[in-house]
């Protein structure tokens, strides 16, 4: 299967298009810069879904449903909202076809024009605040802790499946509070919880940062982030935690009566993931056989094949497994028995190693007879030999060990690529040779962090959160700067 | 809570808008017939999915994503498809909006118009069959069994909350064979989940039918579906599942290679439930105490409420409580201990009782001292003493018994209700005073079938799976007729 299957080192970027394809994850769509999310894809996504959900709820959050359309005008009310979203919306605009009394076909029904156009939702904040001001009268109704799992759309010129779609899933946190100080807590506490499901569960060491204000989202006061570094030396952001401060709340007139009877505005944070994580989760790990994924989040950890002629040595060997396999089960370990019979076990060992199944399990005829499994492991190539007895202990030892390697050789990539640089001229032979972060001094300013983008195609990644001030020079203007900050090209 | 409700017989209607948003479970938004599902009511949904999920997985099939958005053109591909779906678009024309230079505030770009308009999915035949294309080679290829959960936009001139919502939520099967047989039995196959999910989870009981032809998928060459009586007496479609035939593989040309070296044209099902379910729940079930959910579904089975005054009796009775609480939930009971303190009992109680939570349980002092505990099930609104010692046992009983006692009281209901009438003014007599389902004969024509509708505003529910053939007389035209058929009004 990893045959015509270009290499990392040849074209970095034509190898990720390849393996997202071979390793029937997803493909784009006939509609432009929407993909269609394949099984195999989706069920990742759905490991990943259902342990953030589980964190979400952990942390006292409940999902709850607001509407796909939003009217254009709710959008218009946030002035940095609107100009961040409003090169990029789907307009709808009419609410019936029909049959073109010229011979045209079907055509959008003149007459059934929308009196205000509705904009397929590119985020919630605006529909949300608006229907929170219902929800909220007193300090009793705070604070509210919503998420929701949905669609959204933002009209990208340049997608990328995974990376940068028209239409993509995420979750949106939207929450309201009653002080600054609950908001700003509850935003940094999702960054944390981000960055945990990033490392423990994705095996992707991030770095947790705060973004500068041009990189800010649209309405936020501060935006925090994680962010990883993919194989290419590229920065990915993997998600981000917003403090909306009383933005939302005084555009949509939400208030509430505090302890002491008088009227505030509500404070509030939203923050997202996205199906962007599939993107990292790939360029993180995988290599030139394929995908790679992390036990904790493969749908198939374990793969079975029984290497066998005829139904007799099938049946022999099927009942050798099948307390192994009942045993893996009942230990939570998500077990694939491949019994097909129209596939080789050639097929199959490339098709599991392809797509990633961190352990491959192979029984035949002579290891019946010497007692032996072969265990082959995804992350280092590699198979031995182990006494059948011992079979089952040493999948659920491999099953930790893998991810934790995984997460190991991320982060020993990961930390040998983060160059501090005193010059703008090592800033740039780093930036174009080396790849990876580059922490630098810089004087604070968005004109040049514009610059230095513009010249170097480098931009600021974040503010790293555990910064230690330290007195210097900015790379580009020599002015005075307190602090390093990281840089990197990106996703 | 219940003060300020209206009661069944007195409007049911109203009592049934006025529960959904007294019991917190949805409202409606600004935006024209799209509905905010709220925390509860979206923990109810996701029981539903929950369970319906791991009955698709279990039965063969995986979940994928496909693009909301579909090319105007690929609806009209399908003739009878487009004919039901045109008429309640929402178009998509636009992709940015922009500041009108004349000071009109935001508007659609006219330099963003699209080459050809997008449809939000009112179902997603036409852009998975699309897809299928390119999946589907040889029978090796097959079958196809995949779902989707998604949302889905018709632009419904009449809304009514859960029920009838220009987007709704819901969950698409689609599925792809090497024969006809095998498409029909994946048809049926999936009606029977629905009455499995519908009778043994929702509690409510239901009728496996075939829908007349009046009354089919657009696209389909037989729709099967299940049908349930609310408490008012009026019908509602629970779910369908289609037998597509080869319409759509032959509309996009999708086509295999089978054993004998043929081409073949692949055969389809498609099948659906959607947040419809959500009105079936609440209108199957609750009283004018509110919302009843049935313990399978229930978001919160038990609700635990401490009567206390100050700190060192709640510290008591909270530690009374502690091993009962585990105990339930190392059952896989779902729990909720309510010791807020800024809420009366008298007040968790009637929040607890109107939200349909099946098991109140109120410990006190008193109880402390007399080793007992209040017991009170919400289907019969009963209360019963009993000794502390048996609680976990008793609760994970009662929880058993009241599943089966809303079933039961359901399907009694629903039976009585299922009148067999031989002549037209019999049955305009029990459609009108006593409702329900009536069962009659029915000369198979639409023409007949249209003007007892518009006759009566009875329409043709199903012909049901377990029909006993019976020679008779269509009750309108007098016309021989085979068997009976189930007409009511209906949601």
């Amino acid at each position: 299967m990893a045959k015509n299957f270009t290499s990392r080192e040849q074209d970095f970027s034509k190898w990720y298009n390849e393996l997202v394809i071979k390793a029937d994850l997803a493909q784009n769509s006939d509609v432009r810069g929407c993909m269609v999310i394949k099984p195999y894809g989706y069920s990742i996504w759905e490991s990943m879904q259902a342990e953030l959900d589980k964190m979400f709820k952990e942390t006292g959050h409940s999902n709850a449903y607001f509407p796909l359309l939003i009217p254009k005008s709710y959008l218009s009310k946030e002035a940095e909202h609107v100009e961040g979203f409003a090169k990029e919306c789907a307009v709808v605009t009419h609410y019936r076809l029909k049959n073109d009394e010229n011979g045209e076909g079907l055509i959008v029904d003149p007459d059934a024009k929308l009196e205000e156009e509705l904009i397929i939702r590119p985020t919630s904040e605006t529909i949300i605040w608006n229907t929170y001001r219902g929800w909220i009268q007193s300090h009793r109704d705070l604070p509210i802790l919503i998420n929701q799992w949905a669609n959204v759309m933002r009209w990208e010129m340049r997608t990328r499946i995974f990376l940068r779609t028209s239409e993509f899933l995420w979750q949106e946190g939207h929450t309201a509070h009653a002080t600054e100080q609950e908001a700003v807590d509850e935003t940094k506490q999702m960054l944390d919880v981000y960055a945990d499901f990033s490392e423990n569960y994705m095996a992707v060491p991030v770095i947790k940062g705060v973004k500068t204000i041009n990189e800010r989202f649209p309405g936020a006061i501060d935006t925090y982030c994680i962010e990883a570094l993919m194989q290419d030396g590229k920065a990915l952001q993997a998600g981000t935690s917003h403090f909306l401060g009383q933005k939302f709340s005084k555009t949509f007139d939400v208030k509430f009566t505090d302890t002491d009877g008088k009227q505030k505005f509500v404070w509030a944070s939203s923050w997202g993931v996205s199906t962007r994580l599939m993107g990292a989760l790939i360029m993180s790990h995988s290599d030139d056989e394929g995908l790679i994924v992390p036990p904790k989040l493969a749908p198939i950890q374990v793969a079975i094949i029984p290497i066998y002629k005829g139904e007799e040595q099938l049946i022999a060997i099927s009942e050798k497994l099948a307390p192994v396999i009942q045993e893996l089960k009942d230990r939570g370990v998500r077990v694939k028995f491949d019994n097909r019979d129209n596939q080789r076990p050639g097929w199959k060992f490339a098709q599991y190693e392809f797509q990633g199944v961190p352990i491959r399990l192979a029984l035949g005829n002579r290891d019946l007879e010497s007692g032996n499994i072969e265990v082959a492991r995804r992350d280092e190539k590699t198979k031995e030999v182990i006494s059948f007895d011992g079979v089952v202990d040493h999948v659920a030892n491999l099953l930790v060990e893998i991810q934790a390697n995984l997460f190991n050789k991320a982060k020993t990539y990961r930390d040998d690529r983060i160059t501090a640089v005193d010059s703008y001229e090592q800033f740039k032979s780093v930036i174009n040779d080396k790849g990876g972060f580059v922490s630098a001094h810089w004087d604070g300013t968005t004109d040049t962090e514009l610059r230095i983008k513009e010249e170097t195609a480098a931009t600021i990644r974040c503010i790293p959160l555990d910064n230690v001030l330290e007195e210097g020079k900015c790379i580009l203007t020599g002015k005075p700067s307190t602090q390093r900050v990281l840089f990197a090209k990106a996703y």
